[in-house]
């Protein structure tokens, strides 16, 4: 088999063979097909497509570069949830505890974030002495100890997935739902959950700006978990606008503990509790066989656990459980605090009808709270606090949001930036749902 | 300027700007640009192309890549010819000594062969002490002394080209007729010649396989040296068999020898002669101002240095010039004979039907006449010498062709593979014209 007739076959818009593709995710993993032989066929990909037999063989090729969790010692079905990434996104750091005061098993690897999108990793790293480094053995241990863990992606989790996306990065063939699904599902695969469920960010702060290519994404990955056995459903939400108020790593973990003491922002809040109901439902936790009333099950028990504070104790145990100070919980001061803060204030009165979700993304990372590349170090305590959702009515001498910095010099063009990233207009516009489509 | 937004521009299926083609090919021939983009971009354009605009662009940044050959201190205009390449095709071998007997000044650079398909130097080099390789002083020296020169391209000759090929060469990025025609433009180009004839050859053992794919390469040739300022036309011709008698370097110098004695083989001749007339036509050596009768001329002209024996003498004087002993024009025997010889007898009556020339080829090179890989080596007496032509009629234990080879142990495979090349039918087939378009 030669890599070059592989390439010319996508080229002429041909399917792959699963040999074939096995052949080049082998053989790329391992350094024999050069990346020049590579870009060129993802670059046939993106322009000619694949089918879903390719996707999925090439998700499972991918999977099987490198090291494989075995989770079968943890009893019961486990749990994962993945986002495809957006703009003060901390769901998972709300759901994961529920979960597991709910009994789920939730054996979860993060990613950090890059660009405008934050990374839990990077949000749970804000914590003192919290540590995302863990050992397989002790992941395993954590789940059945605890019935949780959010641990970084080992280094040999997908290999072959690193080294293309790498690669796919700087070649301009991101932009494919094929590859894009198999790169997510690969190491959704490799992590060894049962169930899984995607929350697919849809609008000007996420991946997928328009709902069309959001819903193939979703479905794309829905039947490569399904082809690979594994229970997946997926729910297409809003990235319009940051999630909740705070946009930032401490700021936003200090948000979702808002969230599980019961009094989060709202659309926050419904989304974490409708992801919550769908891993409920999905898993083996009800023994309730009718559909609907194991929906109102759900949604019952979860409201239970936060309004008991069930599910915030168990947010504390995961915390002292991978060594961090859980003491934030009651005193957020403990935290690194910003030297610098700054109100952005209003200069009109209207109401929010737009907003560049990235752009507020790009101005956190401004302020310290996120990398341009990959070696730049992150300022916990950076980011942004916003006060205002599309819809609501603002006025003149309003404060929208607040700004925090260590770096004084970059608030002018980071206070300019929020604001160009923003539209208000004269007339009311109707608020987006946080829930736009259950697949 | 960067090469990603350059990538994704194409891959949306833009049109390049001069400058970022520019910045390209600049910054891939100093390596500032990583294979991995080069190759991502040359796929993306042989999926979504390029417009004349940036084919001629390209082609011009590809010839200022390296070293650009000056003639403006030869009179009159600089003839060269290019053949786009096939099994057989020794013209430049007989077209440059009768264009120099008729006061023409061929300037030319050639190619090596690989693949299937053999290139004139190679060609050359199998006459005993003859030097391919001359300085630019030699160069231009030579064409003022006796009007003609053929020696292989310098080493600073279109590096972006030699470079972009050896990459689009492994990465199944060739066959786009953009790239092709930049491809072969930007060295035309940059040889300095004012008057470019272009043989595109069209069949089996072309890589233009198909007519429209033909003309389409020729038109773009066309267009890209006009638009450069140069007199340019194109010619279609066969290619569904070998051309002439022979296949292999010493006997095709030889076939070339025996055409310019004006007894060459019918097809070959009459291509020879066409070829010699439009560069005639297009040149300065005409004071005729009406087109046919300058045809008229042309060709009687022509028929003039080969019955006279110019056309010979100039050969010889050429191959002094560059160093080689030209006593085998008189006795061919004084070349390096193959060690073994084997006839290949029909085993039934019939027409000639069909020829696969690229196996045709590709047998030679087998016997030792080509290279598979850049670097083996070539034997200059390797080659077949073929009786037939498609549409003639053979006999049971007629002999078809005699293999040359100093390799016994290939004798029968070579045998059978040039048999399974052809195909000879009971019906009479008609004879495809030598010269299939003129444009």
């Amino acid at each position: 088999m030669r890599m070059y007739d592989i390439i010319d076959k996508k080229k002429k818009g041909d399917a792959l063979s699963d040999e074939e593709i096995e052949f080049f995710v082998k053989g790329f993993t391992s350094g024999d097909i050069p990346d020049y032989q590579a870009s060129a066929l993802m670059m046939a990909i993106c322009l000619k497509g694949m089918n879903e037999a390719e996707t999925t063989k090439l998700t499972m090729a991918m999977m099987e570069s490198g090291d494989v969790m075995d989770l079968s010692s943890i009893e019961g079905l486990k749990l994962d949830k993945h986002s495809t990434g957006g703009i003060g996104d901390k769901t998972t750091l709300v759901i994961e505890p529920i979960m597991a005061a709910l009994g789920g098993k939730v054996a979860k690897m993060s990613g950090r974030g890059l660009g405008a999108t934050g990374g839990t990793i990077d949000k749970l790293d804000s914590i003192p002495g919290f540590s995302s480094e863990l050992s397989e053995e002790r992941f395993i241990e954590q789940v059945k100890e605890i019935g949780m863990v959010d641990a970084a992606q080992t280094k040999n989790l997908v290999p072959a997935d690193k080294k293309l996306y790498q690669l796919r990065d700087v070649t301009a063939t991101v932009d494919n739902i094929s590859l894009i699904a198999s790169s997510i599902m690969s190491k959704k695969l490799a992590s060894g959950a049962d169930v899984i469920l995607l929350d697919v960010k849809c609008g000007s702060g996420a991946f997928m700006q328009d709902y069309e290519s959001a819903v193939k994404l979703a479905e794309t990955m829905i039947k490569i978990g399904n082809n690979c056995g594994r229970r997946t459903a997926a729910l297409i939400t809003d990235m319009d606008q940051p999630l909740g108020h705070a946009v930032g790593n401490s700021l936003e973990v200090l948000e979702a503990v808002e969230v599980l003491k019961g009094h989060g922002e709202e659309r926050l809040t419904e989304i974490c509790k409708e992801l919550s109901a769908y891993l409920y439902v999905m898993s083996d936790l009800s023994d309730e066989k009718d559909e609907s009333k194991r929906w109102e099950e759900a949604y019952r028990v979860i409201d239970e656990v936060i309004s008991s504070g069930k599910a915030l104790l168990k947010f504390r145990e995961f915390v002292k459980a991978q060594g961090g100070d859980d003491s934030f919980v009651d005193d957020p001061t403990v935290l690194k605090q910003a030297l610098y803060k700054k109100d952005i204030i209003s200069d009109r009165d209207g109401y929010l009808s737009y907003c560049d979700a990235t752009k507020v993304g790009l101005v956190s990372c401004m302020l310290g709270a996120g990398r341009v590349t990959k070696e730049d170090s992150i300022d916990s305590s950076a980011g942004i606090i916003i006060n205002k959702k599309l819809g609501d009515h603002v006025e003149s001498g309003e404060i929208l949001a607040t700004l925090y910095t260590d770096k004084q010099d970059v608030l002018e063009k980071a206070e300019e930036d929020f604001l160009s990233a923003y539209r208000i207009s004269d007339n009311k516009v109707e608020k987006r749902p946080v829930i736009i489509k259950r697949i």
